[in-house]
């Protein structure tokens, strides 16, 4: 029999992080930081390791870092979580929404996603026989058009991933954007996938509409989130889920079959460093908008367009002024003349449409910013 | 909708351990060791850490781990592997099975198990679509029966799940199993998944008959196998998975999206630790056998009869001779009634088979095995 994934190749970010390092250039296109994570958290797993806690975490996380989820979710959003029956700690976001999608797309199922979106999506849906159903976000704020999303809807239409902070555009989703979903879910059962791994990094004084801020929309909600990205530690795949008991039960029979458990000493470092230092995460919006902030203004003597950047790690820009190659082609290019890797927008959406726009991971030094802007602004 | 995964509920081992700790039992259930890894392997996780090697590992895991792979498997069984492109590194050998399920199973296949089966073999075939045909291994010996097999074969099977050494039972297969199987396979198409997570833990000087030592099994075979097993560090979720290349791209376009790559810091040590020694691998049988002949000779006074186990850390305990409750109920009464966690062999089977019998895990210290041995001759 032939691929289930026929049109599946190496996704954008392997193929661009594998060409930057081929080519030496400065890598700004997969989004990992350069720099690490804060102090005790890194060393708290060595620690860990060698006090023995090797074997496997409980399938449902440690408990003291669902316990520590729950806190923080409180914390942040005021939602009142059962740490035991309400968290799933995962191998990465990644793997909680492969989960949340396998423990509830059946075949012929439609499941509604905003175009351009991150690429694990679709093919989690595929895998489970659903079909896609793509609306998409109109630059330059790429906002979600709530007739359109109210047209896409049908009987089959079983969950809609939202994506906020959103890669690879950084527009966010605003209170009355929540209002607005909420009225048009009523007297429906569409489930929700929410994907907040950017949660922590939003800009310019704005507040995370997280949907656990919204009753009515948690109750139908897989909201995921990831360690890596509010830590600076992408490489340990830790992430999570929280969704309410009757989903998750759901949820947690897919996690227990696709990896069983999350490391064991990372969890335990995590859990120790969370109940810590509940400062970082707060600090992170002011520490990745000096990154932002310093790149744009040293790009705004460039012929690049800067688009707006609300939230996430990532800045999309407009490249029309300088050249009329495709998305793709354009990237190749840029990597060639400016050695800078960034990441077409293009292979975002399910068309393919051309955006004339690629996104660049500003997760890094002032060294690396400065030096890929001088590159970027010598085109 | 309904649950997709109607009659899976919280796995026996989370559920025995769960019982086991919290009734302060000797808990013999869930197969984990109660010792520590190797202290150079155990140390490198923090050094790595501090170097900084903390953002995402390559999506088929980094060079040097699979490299580490493809010469093991080399050395152990003369297969040659392309490292870049036979080798991925897994969050754990149950990502691993999982994946090569989602690659290739599709709605209405089937798929052949043998039972008694690993838990996570049949929910990955339902969730794709997919139907399980079981056939039973007969005690005491639990071998193959290769005209059931032969049996059970028709124009939907589309892959057979084996297990040597094999988990609950201990038994192993043979060189002869092997002929038979590739006599059996020839001229059909069918898919081979071969579990071999302790492919290193054997006994009574038998050779493990790896699918890897035979190219025509090889071929078809997705291979999976576990660092956690055989480097005592279960919660690590470190495994791997080598098959040929055309169907190790299909598994990574799965495993891509399912977890996208495994913790880099971990995936370092364990790379690093295979390069400098080869010999811990190749004393594991003298290891653990000692365990196991130590845990039987102990038990030789009590009133449990006690199956063959060449192979894996578990054994099997026949205990008809002290009860005739279900094996359900009779693992409850022992835990009660000697403080001993183990795990009933009557989940293992599709049919919920009541066997008389109940597994137990002796990767443990000699203090823990005497002290349970001695709670269980009181019985
Ligand atoms: C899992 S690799 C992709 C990382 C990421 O979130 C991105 O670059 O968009
Ligand atoms: C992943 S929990 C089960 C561990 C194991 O291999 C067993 O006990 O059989």
């Amino acid at each position: 029999p032939s691929s289930k994934l026929p049109s599946v190749g190496l996704t954008i970010f392997s193929q661009m992080t594998a060409l930057a390092n081929q080519q030496k250039a400065i890598n700004l296109s997969q989004g990992f930081p350069d720099f690490d994570g804060p102090k005790p958290l890194l060393d708290a797993v060595g620690r860990f390791i060698a006090e023995g806690k090797n074997q496997y975490a409980p399938m449902a996380g440690l408990p003291e870092l669902c316990q520590a989820v729950s806190d923080k979710v409180f914390r942040c959003y005021g939602r009142k979580l059962e740490a035991e029956s309400e968290v799933t700690i995962t191998s990465g976001a990644t793997e909680a929404i492969f989960a949340a999608i396998s423990a509830t797309v059946n075949a012929g199922d439609e499941v509604i996603v905003f175009d351009p979106a991150y690429d694990s999506y679709e093919p989690a849906v595929t895998l489970n026989g659903g079909t896609t159903v793509h609306i998409p976000l109109l630059p330059p704020q790429f906002a979600i058009d709530f007739q359109r999303l109210q047209d896409a809807i049908t009987l089959r239409t079983r969950m809609i991933i939202f994506n906020s902070p959103h890669n690879p555009t950084g527009s966010v989703m605003s209170s009355e954007d929540l209002l607005q979903l909420e009225q048009l879910l009523e007297g429906t059962n569409i489930l929700l996938l929410s994907d907040e791994v950017y949660e922590h990094i939003i800009f310019d004084n704005q507040v995370h509409q997280s949907f656990n801020r919204s009753p009515m929309l948690a109750e139908r909600s897989f909201i995921v989130s990831s360690f890596g990205k509010t830590y600076h530690v992408t490489g340990w795949k830790v992430g999570y889920c929280v969704a309410p008991e009757a989903l998750m039960k759901e949820f947690r029979k897919v996690h227990q079959y696709l990896t069983f458990s999350t490391s064991t000493p990372m969890q335990a470092a995590i859990a120790e460093y969370m109940q810590s230092d509940a400062e970082h995460d707060q600090n992170l919006p002011v520490f990745y908008q000096q990154k932002r902030d310093l790149m744009n203004e040293r790009l705004s003597s460039s012929r690049f367009g800067i688009m707006p950047s609300p939230g996430t790690y990532f800045q999309l820009l407009d490249y029309t002024a300088i050249s009329d190659l495709s998305d793709q082609e354009f990237v190749l290019w840029l990597l060639k003349e400016a050695g800078v890797a960034t990441i077409p927008l293009s292979p975002f959406y399910k068309d393919g449409t051309q955006t004339g726009m690629v996104r660049l991971c500003f997760a890094k030094s002032s060294d690396t910013l400065e030096k890929a802007a001088e590159q970027l602004c010598r085109i």
